[in-house]
């Protein structure tokens, strides 16, 4: 195997490391289910919880079943006074992801269940306490950074709308929840992804779920993973008008070789089918909020991208990331807690994931030796 | 690929997936180099910065260099005010490693170099403070869960005595620092085990030194890694002394089945070439602290293995874990700190793994689908 190989190898890429039930993901096609169930029907008719409930125990919940997950995570939504204090006593211009890093695993220290690694069941507490966890640390940190008060989650809510009131502390509408909604079960798995496999590394070796989440959100953080939201915001906020794009488009890419982010995806080889579900709630969203910018210059650059032969040759089309980009921002939400909110929705996938990989096999892989041959050690003093 | 096989190929053993110039594992003939040294002889001969060195920069140092890299170290041993004051709010019952995972978290929100994922020398520089942070972190946690001062690290010593001198509040001597600084020599680095990859994943995403190593602690804390020092300690405990090692090797092992932590290792099918050295070690240490008892029964224990025909068959010998609990419980080390300990050595190996893998492609495997075929939604009221 030559250097080149090696390269391609090192990324995993077509090598499998465990059977799942959970998601089949066709990146030929297109296609994406969990377990069983198309991806746009769940978008479209499921709570997020629905799809916790499904992720969980490989089954729609019924009423009764559902009821009882939505008040667990309600409950776990309310930040415990310990991480508050935590939060406030960070700097403000800290980066959200590195803070929901830290306050993840310092919320760890206080859940009884957290150090109970081979208990099914004490695992699966902690998973659901973490969906609420995470929820609630990126909104109480999207406000402490601004001097606002923490807002705490209702009881008789769901996460979605949850998080539309903690976060903007305000009665939450039909269509932002919907969006929120839609967004939540669009990211919460997605098979062996970078992040995902993290957790599972971690989990392989007997350690605790929490490990296994905080280890998710530091993998999710980078630019080529869940960084790439913030990213492609970024991009479209240096484009700024959508009278920008053609020039920009020709200028950047065509001529300067630059990548766009949030389009292209390591799996999907036709277009990611939630990119679509996404788009269609941030045109509806933008619509009802009247900041139409986002939407005109993202959609003005997808129409470039696919009508170019680079494009088309490599068929690189709109990701998750591109359309959740500009859904997130025509809420109002600043781009450096995009990827956060992709944590939130993808929190129950790491924990779904770490419970199946419990007691499994350690994941240790071999690196091939390039270094020096065998030399005598020369004391200090003759160096 | 049958069930059987997944189950086999899911570890990655025997799998490439990176270049390695840092260290070369022997498993069959139980030998270990890096970068071209012996093991023996450099945990002999060489200080732990001086494998810092070695193995930041693929060669060892002259005395200027070592010199500046010791000085940085000691000066990144000094706990931030920060962390103190978050150390000092945690529940003392607290498990130390989630401690450890979430200060060294923290501590990336203070390091201005942390969030420059794409800057080598930005990366460099947080390794080499993270050396002495995690260091700092494991002693102050270990006095402040006590109700005892925090010890400040002095400029002029090595992290070796340093870890004597913050850990104890005393004067290192040689005996004991010359044990700390070849355990940590001898844990510093170890290829491709599952913390090491997990903080690969993590920077191949694009993402932060930080986050690797952080996620490394949590990957470290299982019992199958870094977890089975302390469980080997709990192990000699609950045998409790060297006349009862025959009656529990009969009753827990060849009767109950009982696994002997810290005997067998996923790589080395030979004696681990680390376990000698830190027997010795221990030896050494226990004699000048006159407490032999962990000693004599870790050398009886092994000695009934080495004689029994299910550890010579499957050629398992005591690993490193073994034999570090030993010389860790010698030093009078509370048996939950074995594990920080073994993080404060290999926090340095993360870090020249993250900064390798820095820029690499994204390591993202295949799940094989087991789950349920395509199949209609149900409607919440028709379930």
């Amino acid at each position: 195997m030559g250097r080149r190989n090696m390269a391609e190898s090192g990324g995993l890429a077509g090598t499998e490391v465990a059977e799942i039930s959970t998601c089949l993901i066709d990146g030929e096609q297109g296609r994406l289910s969990y377990a069983g169930y198309d991806i746009e029907t769940l978008a479209e008719q499921a709570q997020f919880e629905e799809v916790c409930c499904l992720l969980l125990n490989g089954e729609l919940p019924n009423a009764a079943q559902l009821e009882a997950l939505r008040q667990e995570i309600a409950q776990s939504a309310v930040l415990p006074a310990e991480i508050r204090s935590l939060l406030a006593a960070l700097p403000q211009d800290a980066d959200p992801m590195a803070v929901l890093r830290t306050a993840v695993s310092a919320y760890g220290l206080y859940d009884e269940d957290a150090e109970l690694p081979l208990d099914r069941e004490a695992m699966r507490r902690v998973v659901i306490r973490l969906c609420g966890q995470v929820a609630a640390i990126t909104a109480a940190w999207a406000r402490i950074r601004n001097g606002q008060a923490v807002v705490a989650a209702r009881a008789d809510l769901t996460l979605a709308a949850n998080f539309v009131a903690i976060l903007f502390d305000r009665e939450p509408d039909a269509t932002t929840t919907s969006a929120i909604n839609s967004y939540l079960v669009l990211l919460a798995e997605h098979g062996l992804n970078a992040s995902t496999f993290a957790a599972r590394v971690i989990t392989a070796t007997g350690s605790d779920v929490v490990s296994a989440v905080v280890g998710g959100i530091g993998t999710l953080k980078g630019p080529a993973h869940g960084g790439a939201n913030s990213e492609a915001m970024r991009m479209f906020q240096e484009i700024g008008a959508v009278e920008n794009v053609d020039s920009w488009f020709e200028r950047e890419v065509k001529q300067g070789g630059r990548r766009i982010m949030g389009i292209g995806h390591r799996v999907y080889k036709a277009p990611d089918p939630r990119a679509a579900i996404l788009q269609r709630h941030a045109d509806a969203l933008s619509r009802q909020l009247g900041e139409r910018r986002w939407y005109e210059i993202a959609t003005a650059l997808a129409e470039k991208a696919a009508a170019d032969e680079y494009f088309i040759q490599r068929r690189l089309f709109p990701n998750v990331d591109y359309y959740s980009a500009v859904l997130l921002a025509s809420l109002g939400l600043a781009s450096d807690l995009f990827t956060p909110l992709f944590a939130v929705a993808r929190t129950i996938g790491w924990g779904v994931h770490a419970i199946a990989q419990r007691g499994g096999r350690l994941i240790r892989p071999k690196g091939r030796y390039v270094g020096p041959a065998p030399r005598p050690f020369i004391p200090l003093a003759e160096r």
